[in-house]
């Protein structure tokens, strides 16, 4: 037993906190100043110019596709490996972008590094690793329970050699960016097949015709534009048969396939989250007072510190064991541990920044220290990608399995 | 003991309901289509014309200043027949001002029926009771720790016939109404003076010179305009020495009659909210499936929703029984009851939204039922007013001195 | 409304209260060592004397069979004006017995009333009511889940002029008492029947041929003694058919008659209990030190007793309205209000009792200050009468029904 | 980084386990009957002999004196192999004494150990590896708030050539054992010198004259016989001067040095419980039916063996984390995590037993399936060794070092 980083991680979680000490802190702060720039309104929708200047920098010095093990693509870090790096991302906003290390199109290249054709990789692999585009993944749907994944309605219809696509997708994130140029589609391509094989991917270009981007979801009160939540109607989108991934039917196994990396990737990111939370939390405690003392001396603000310290390493030590678990024994053997900290994580994360907030007063709940904004990001961790309940369904089912001979 | 509500109140609660259903809730709709059309960015910062139609209307009808007990200048309800109304109001975000019943002017109207002098009163009481005009108190300040109200530094300076006022205000709610007209706002008179008698209250119109509103503070990203929720710079502003209320030194004692009622409007009006997002929970959960069944019949939300119906219940009759005493025994003898509702009914309200965000999904976090926008606001009730921290704080002190005799 | 106890209401009040400080304080001392005196083991399963003392000194004051509305059997005290005498009476172990209003006679006397012929009456009624007597109700079993009532196993058998009882029943509370002489055992007469007519109610004397007690069931270590939680078996039973109560078919009728009136009496006693363990947080936490200064003054436990304080007084609250709306519309249309209660006031004084004992360090898991007898005590509530998951079913389905027009 | 188990611990892990199902678990049973057959009151305090039989097989088989790492005393396993042993002694109530790992003697021979001179190691540290007496270590006081340590009043004056030793001491476990010889007491020497160096330990036999067992401390109603957890008297105890250990005014250093490993131990044997706990609780769920099927299908059942499968996990992996750095950094370095397991695990069984006691309806709260024992037993975690409040204190001042620049 070790718990100690490796050496390769260490020199990684070296580099990228003091590239982000040097530019992506200051850097996130040109952002949101070059964004206000753009106005209101329609302006929001476009990128502020600061963020591909970062890229080129990131890239220059090597911190570039960090996020997945494939040494044929990139570094070819471990998940467990690259993982401390996802926290460090998660502690600012445009970090995981300038590592392109961003969901979606973290996971989408993951599908089509594992699942994609020669071709569909070169198309679009390709230029989302080196930065050029970004890409969105349509699985959502406004008309029925997510949280059951076989509802899902939007048909995949063969025509010759082409597959038409209609359906009705929300929460397409990343779909409001103007340089999203690829969405991968989850729909039916067989409704009479057996449940879990109707399902196919296919890929859509964004420009493609009959996309309509209806609108943005904003996530309580944040519109998160450039990037966006977007509901998307696909109306009669005709695409050529080369574009289904992996072939009919498929859809859940490249589903899975895709499912673990991002898990780790979004729960380290929430734990760096909750770090900065906490930091926060526990510097403004120390430099107010109330009642004749600094807060931080009130003793309810130390179990409040206290249980956000011990929650935060137990949801990072099980994220961390999630990741090495991915790395030896894989994500199938991994799938509790997987569906574990998707609940854990945002859980406490949700909690340690409702402290915080807390103890910011009324500076909490607005844009000085970005709690508010954080808080409702991981508020949708809860919902997004299966609501707790339906991992929390998943981990029983391997507890009542153990015992089953226990049952009638 | 009795626990129906007096005839006078159920007649009210019955016009008060009808006229929402015929009025208000579509009133709404339009409200935020008009607000729509506006525009984004300054163009928010307007008032949507249906409202001054259904203020109108609602007047015609005696629905108008229901909020206060003193038959002077209105119905005349006690505060335990206004609160059912105040939940009623609470069901719809229009709903308290087109019944000129909405917060900060009641308070506002509160202290200057109490404490004004009869220019004071023919000046800002008349047009307020009249909706001719809106206000706001400058309360918070965002240097200090707001939890202890003896930190306030904004200096009320005389200077021969007149108060020159200097400091720094937030959380300044309605400051952003073009119809805001008056300030009501807390200083210190005299730094020198024991502790609690160092506060004032003074009149300050807002277009007084030297008053600056520096931005407005979105809360979780919501802007609340036109309403708003300011900071304010007050540099060197001069109003006659008439403008002070009661009398210098008096601010705590005027803070403290202002107190309880908006405490049971709060309160109320949270515990309308919270019914909303039950209702909104329950009809949603009704209407979708998942893994075979109807979501409503997944035992997990059976016990959410028995739980939300519980804690409702219990949040009422704790803040119908404090309103029932400020009629009866008074505030004072009331205060512990005003100060437990105001920890309760945000935290259980809080807990039901967001099980109801919950179980619609991504539609909870985002606009389409109002959830998360709910959940902001009162997510600020657990700091404005002071935190829940000050309240237990009082609750608790109140407690150790009924044994006190226990002690060394 | 009026939260007020009426008049009648505070005059028991005042005089249960005083009885209780001039006799029942000290008497439960007297009883504890009365009790120990016995020894251990079989010892235990004797009865104190001192209790039949005050028993004759309660009645002599009037202060009997205050539990029920009825006044034709005592002085008829309506629900609401008795819960609060329920509460004081939970302050004190050995109360309720002193004023003869303990479980399970209360519910039992209450069948007897209502459904009991009066042959039945005045074999057991009447030395009931006179306090000459105890009984116990014969309900739960070992080996169905108690969850679901209609679970129930124990067979009733007519044969000829008689019923033959078979089964095994557990939890039968008081069946230890030497003075128990009357059983009401519910089970099935034909389990060919519909579900809810299946049932039956029954009486059994204590000391017919094939009623074995087993063995009496601990509750964390606590044997309850002399009073006991008996385990029990019905082995061919016979008892005159005269014995069975209403008739064949209506156990669960029976049941829920009896139901309503209990509830309130366990959840006023849950509060008063709940209300002594924070008596004793408060005396506690003025009395000890720790890092230079009373731990009354740490802040942590400003919140804890403030939220005992809000907390209860919300249980109280909705317990009185759940007597009230009994005694006004009766328990048919207050079933939500009897089921909300039953989750509501263990869940809080649980947590009370648990912060009380955190309080008092090691005294408070000892017996020193009682804190975990009535911890232990009051667990099993959320499972006896129904665990705590039936409860919240219920509710649920009563806010279901109110839109169900909004299901598919 | 590596989260499997060392070859070594796993070698020993299975002949743990092995010999807990070859021998314990059956053994435990046998222990529980001839205890029983002893017989109540005073009989209860002899130990059953079966437990020597059981050491005598387990010193045989080499799996003896795990618990620490000096190989001069035993096999010398790492906190971090010795850690996934103590967490399956953890399942059996007599297992850790089976393989002489049970406390108090365990912290008491790494006193000795560690800080014993070679005479007192000769005299009571070699009997205790062998496993022929027991010990108990006399810390806590009824007088004081053991929350704040400096707060103990036993005073230890030396006499010539002797120490006198006067103070009532309480929660001293196992002192209630036939076979416990000696005391391990914590006192002051010196109480105007500096806070933290007044205090002494010294060894005082059990039967030293003055020392007066005054009584046991029930634990919820579980007198944990023979066992025990006295209250005890030291009147004018004189011991030779030689048994005073380390050196006068060095009871605190002595006390860190115990504390690490102690944790560990207990905070592995409660998640070991809480493994039980859950186990039962899924084996529970499986083999009922309510409401027309099996308890297990019941979703609010799902959560809750979810969250228990969760927080488990969490909790063990922060537990092995301190291990590991008590192994690798030192107790020093590792005081932050070695705080937070004994918040964070007896939490988190607490909420475990607790949901299975739920689970197993009327069958949890009594002594069937063990489960109030258990919760019991942990129970008294969260106050035994400082309270909660007390090591989040430690662990948050940890947080608010990090940052005090940012403190005025």
């Amino acid at each position: 037993m070790d718990f100690a980083y490796s050496d390769r991680c260490k020199d990684y979680l070296k580099r990228v906190s003091d590239f982000m000490d040097a530019h992506v802190y200051e850097g996130n702060e040109i952002y949101e100043r070059q964004h206000a720039e753009f106005g209101p309104g329609e302006g929001r929708w476009k990128v502020p110019p600061i963020i591909e200047e970062l890229k080129d920098k990131a890239k220059a010095e090597g911190l570039w596709n960090l996020f997945h093990p494939d040494p044929k693509w990139g570094p070819g870090l471990s998940n467990a490996d690259y993982a401390p790096l996802a926290e460090q991302m998660g502690r600012c906003h445009i970090a995981p972008e300038v590592f392109n290390c961003a969901a979606p199109d973290t996971g989408n290249m993951e599908v089509l590094m594992k699942y994609g054709s020669p071709e569909q990789q070169e198309q679009w692999l390709v230029p989302l690793l080196d930065g050029k585009i970004r890409s969105a993944f349509l699985m959502t749907e406004p008309a029925v329970a997510s949280s059951d994944a076989t509802n899902i309605e939007t048909e995949i219809t063969r025509d010759g050699d082409h597959y038409v696509i209609n359906g009705r997708k929300w929460w397409s994130s990343g779909a409001g960016d103007p340089r999203c140029k690829i969405f991968i589609v989850m729909g039916k391509t067989d409704k009479s097949a057996e449940r879990h094989v109707q399902q196919s991917q296919i890929l859509v270009p964004a420009d493609a015709p009959g996309v309509k981007i209806l609108r943005h979801l904003p996530v309580f009160g944040y519109d998160d534009a450039p990037h966006g939540h977007m509901e998307v109607e696909l109306d009669n989108v005709r695409v050529p048969k080369e574009n289904l991934i992996l072939g009919e039917g498929r859809g859940f196994e490249i589903a899975q396939g895709r499912l673990g990396p991002g898990r780790i990737h979004h729960c380290m990111r929430t734990i760096g989250a909750a770090e900065v939370a906490l930091e926060k939390m526990v510097k403004r405690l120390l430099t107010r007072e109330a009642f004749g003392k600094p807060i931080f001396k009130h003793s309810i603000w130390e179990q409040r510190v206290a249980e956000a310290r011990i929650d935060i390493e137990m949801a990072r030590l099980l994220t961390l064991k999630a990741a090495w678990m991915m790395d030896t024994v894989g994500n199938k053997v991994a799938q509790g541990e997987i569906a574990m900290i998707k609940v854990a994580a945002p859980r406490m994360a949700l909690k340690v920044i409702d402290d915080a907030i807390q103890a910011h007063g009324g500076a909490g709940v607005t844009t000085d220290f970005g709690l508010a904004q954080i808080y409702s990001g991981i508020r949708t961790l809860r919902l997004a990608d299966g609501p707790d309940e339906v991992h929390c369904r998943a981990i029983s089912r391997l507890e009542f399995k153990k015992h089953s001979n226990a049952a009638r």
